[in-house]
């Protein structure tokens, strides 16, 4: 580990500073705006790897139109500050024209396990995510990349583009990190007036209770999704984009509960756009 | 160089080969069923890097549901003694599944400079060509790799896919490898019978014609693709699919040849489809 944290700005300065390392790589993409969700990423990239490489990019394809690309919260400042004692190269294009120059006209895309949940709510989005990671897999030639399970669709499609695509790097998802009243740490929880914080806790409590009426023994789907919507129905602010029950693997939704599943939801709080998830099995 | 070729049939023993490296790797990727244009790759490779891979696979994704994915030309045995003087490796997956597991479900694809020509002719064709070769570089991970000029097209778009993607390596066009008369090498030459070869020397025939013409001053692309196109209409066995004369770098048809022009041309002979091109310039 070094003492001071590298930057690199350029795809070539990422790539020089890459060919100085010996052993392994572990690496965290990240949007920046971090908190200790990102920080828990490379912590355990520190203790599994030689190296431990961040980026702090927010992609542009992966936002729609109509997205928050534009405000999306950035503080380069304080994401060096915290990366610094678990990092040792922060790789930021220093704009968008880095990544995506005139006539880039390249993209990875990842069939059937994009089409539901994010997939059907945010279109093109991930064609974004997978394009814009199959590059910085490129750029950082990592060993290990890792992943919060927060975003558990988007792992998968990770997982599942290395895996098709024959990349040589390990896809590591580690546990959703918490505020105290179960929110699951986000960058855009900072968009949330004290209101709409305080009813931004309905998602994760909606999970907790199907995750009680699982372990009870429901196995009926559409009961538990039904109890789930109900819960969140009553939070004023709060709106529902979907409740999903569905095969862990297939991301297929599920009539019954008979496989390990993944039960997520999206939902607005005011202006905010949430997601949070928990796995069955 | 090792004085024994090594055969790799799975994704792993590829890898295993590939970490036993060190310095630089060559790579010729083809479908096999070898002919001189392939093995002026294989010792361009030969020359330029410590070592040569080579593999050979009839990619299913490449060809249309009614081209010649099941009669396309196969002979391993007579492939493997004419890499043995320059190759030191050879990845010959042992099935399709190896490359296309079940579920297999993640696409490169090139936009803009894969529309027009071979795109427009081969629907799907170079998002067939763009992933199995994404996939082939993970898994040989080449310091260069090597294609034929025969395939222009081809070469620009993994060109593009390489520069899009931050890919580690460079790709290398060689010349096109002909036969005495001109026709250009093509494992599907082998599909022509003696009326049809003779008939097939018709495209370079077209393509000199059209470089005598442009040597002559002439620059009205519409002249030279008029005059190509009478040529090849000559012949009975001959029905012609396009004649192009585009702007090297975007493909985009030219009125006038001001820029670095591909003649390029597709033309049915008998039941065989062939290709051929020349770069003014």
């Amino acid at each position: 580990m070094s003492s001071k944290i590298k930057i690199a700005g350029t795809i070539a300065e990422m790539k020089s500073l890459r060919r100085e390392m010996r052993g392994s790589v572990g690496f965290v993409p990240t949007m920046g705006y971090l908190h200790e969700g990102h920080i828990s990423l490379t912590r355990q990239a520190r203790k599994e790897n030689d190296h431990v490489v961040a980026s702090i990019f927010v992609n542009p394809t992966q936002f729609g139109p109509k997205e928050d690309f534009k405000t999306y919260p950035r503080d380069i400042d304080r994401d060096l500050a915290l990366l610094k004692d678990t990092t040792d190269v922060v790789f930021i294009p220093e704009n968008a024209e880095e990544m995506y120059p005139p006539k880039y006209n390249t993209w990875v895309i990842v069939d059937g396990i994009t089409e539901p949940l994010e997939g059907q709510c945010r279109p093109g989005h991930f064609k974004g995510v997978s394009t814009v990671v199959a590059k910085l897999f490129n750029i950082v030639e990592p060993t290990r990349a890792y992943f919060g399970q927060k975003d558990a669709q988007q792992a998968k499609v990770l997982q599942k583009m290395v895996k098709d695509l024959n990349m040589n790097l390990d896809v590591i998802v580690c546990a959703t990190i918490r505020e105290p009243d179960g929110l699951a740490m986000s960058s855009r929880n900072t968009y949330l007036n004290p209101h709409e914080r305080k009813a931004a806790t309905v998602l994760s409590q909606s999970l907790m209770l199907a995750q009680n009426l699982w372990q009870k023994g429901e196995r009926d789907a559409d009961i538990i999704r039904g109890k789930m919507t109900e819960l969140i129905n009553k939070e004023p602010l709060a709106k529902i984009e979907y409740v999903s029950i569905a095969d862990d693997e297939t991301l297929h939704e599920l009539n019954t509960i008979d496989t390990p599943a993944l039960v997520s939801l999206a939902v607005k709080v005011g202006k905010t756009r949430l997601i949070d998830n928990i796995t069955l099995k």
